[in-house]
């Protein structure tokens, strides 16, 4: 019996490491610090808990100023990820090349469209992220933008749920949410959040203005700091008892109603 | 090496009939016939390929009256469902009632409401059928309607992703979609059906009449024999270049546009 639970922990174990895929990984302070300075899109950066503190510092001040998430973890956890030499950081590479709103949105205003632009705020599921990406390009959302933490990560799972659309649209990753916000609102673009309590249904709404619509996560919603910035709350009117739709559904309809008014 | 195949071999054995709980299961002669004729709901039957000709005659008669889809396998399957004294025949108990679609609808008349109804042709992943399930309530729906064959389970997994949407639901299971749909139009209700290659968009409907929606597979869409009895197919508009929305958010944008047709 012993032998058995034995084998059935490193089958466990096998399956685990199959998720990570090694060609995603890059390794070793050089390499790592290199694709950082050339431009290389990162999901993020795992750094060895205790290393010296120079190069905690480097690889800190790398993070916040390329914008990629960062987790200070125990060596083991690093070993566990990859058996090569990886002197104390590991850096998963990212599907996606993540821009910046700042450089994004201006390029928007010159193509002459009007914005359509998604928040996402705390989704984590990959697969409803994967279905509001492909949502979003079917209804010709401009870009996504997501916090860089608490997000739901881009991966291969996430882009076959997409249907392929994350590598068509811009995903711009922001540090702060309510800032993008602040920057969108200054830009002229109206912000709106769906909220359980509004009383403004979604087609009462005039959505043919430049919008930004932010999205929460599946059991919370909306967080209560982005509610109180946006510009305005909507509801989508519901007849039956059952909670509230699925977000990803929830965002097919919104983007639905955008294009019926933008006809 | 081959003790670990083995291993592996009995652990997804093991895994698989974890799978099936012992409780949603009558076998026996007796009591799977006892439990038919009181009117307990099944998701299907399985037989055993050879069993004396009078027993199988009187389980399809059963099968076919009562309107529960009928499997003939050979015996060790049904050995590999339940290790009890089965006596070639097991039913899969159903975790919600199914009607008939001529009993519902005089009912949903009788109640002064505006029909709504959603023909589920060929949906056969839980988790889309649950999140249509969830959709279909909160829009006021008053009913699905599912072919006996070739849809999906209704299972614990559905029944969470429709957030228990689908314990509330009246779920109706046909023999034939192309005949249901033939009585609802005689009871006049519009059937309309999604297709890529309809020239009207789904806002150009008028959905305030008595309405049913056929929604189709998520690969192939509706079937050809079932789009050539509809009154009516739409699009619904697309900006993008990716392929379609998913087939739940396409249901609920569906649903959106019914309940702000009807207001």
């Amino acid at each position: 019996m012993k032998q058995v639970f034995v084998l059935f922990v490193y089958f466990v174990d096998f399956v685990r490491n199959m998720a990570i895929d090694k060609k995603s990984l890059i390794y070793g302070r050089h390499p790592v610090m290199d694709a950082i300075h050339s431009g290389t899109p990162f999901d993020k950066l795992i750094l060895q808990k205790g290393i010296q503190r120079d190069f905690e510092n480097t690889i800190k001040k790398l993070s916040s100023r390329f914008n990629i998430p960062l987790q200070i973890v125990p060596k083991e956890r690093l070993n566990k990820i990859t058996g090569k030499n990886h002197q104390g950081v590991v850096g998963f590479l990212s599907l996606v090349t993540y821009y910046k709103l700042e450089d994004v949105l201006p390029t928007i205003f010159e193509r002459s469209e009007v914005p359509l632009l998604l928040l996402l705020d705390g989704v984590t599921d990959v697969r409803n992220f994967g279905a509001i990406a492909r949502s979003a390009e079917i209804c010709g959302a401009q870009a996504l933008v997501v916090p860089k933490k608490g997000s739901a990560q881009i991966n291969s799972e996430s882009l076959k749920t997409s249907a392929g659309a994350l590598s068509k649209l811009i995903v711009c990753r922001e540090n702060n949410l309510v800032e993008a916000i602040e920057f969108l609102q200054l830009s002229g673009i109206q912000v709106i959040a769906s909220d359980l309590q509004a009383k403004d249904l979604v087609y009462e709404l005039d959505l043919t203005y430049p919008t930004a619509i932010v999205i929460g996560s599946e059991g919370k919603g909306v967080s209560s700091a982005v509610l109180r910035k946006v510009n305005q709350r909507f509801l989508i009117p519901q007849k039956g008892t059952t909670d509230s739709f699925n977000v990803s559904v929830a965002t097919g309809i919104i983007l639905y109603e955008v294009m019926r008014q933008r006809g």
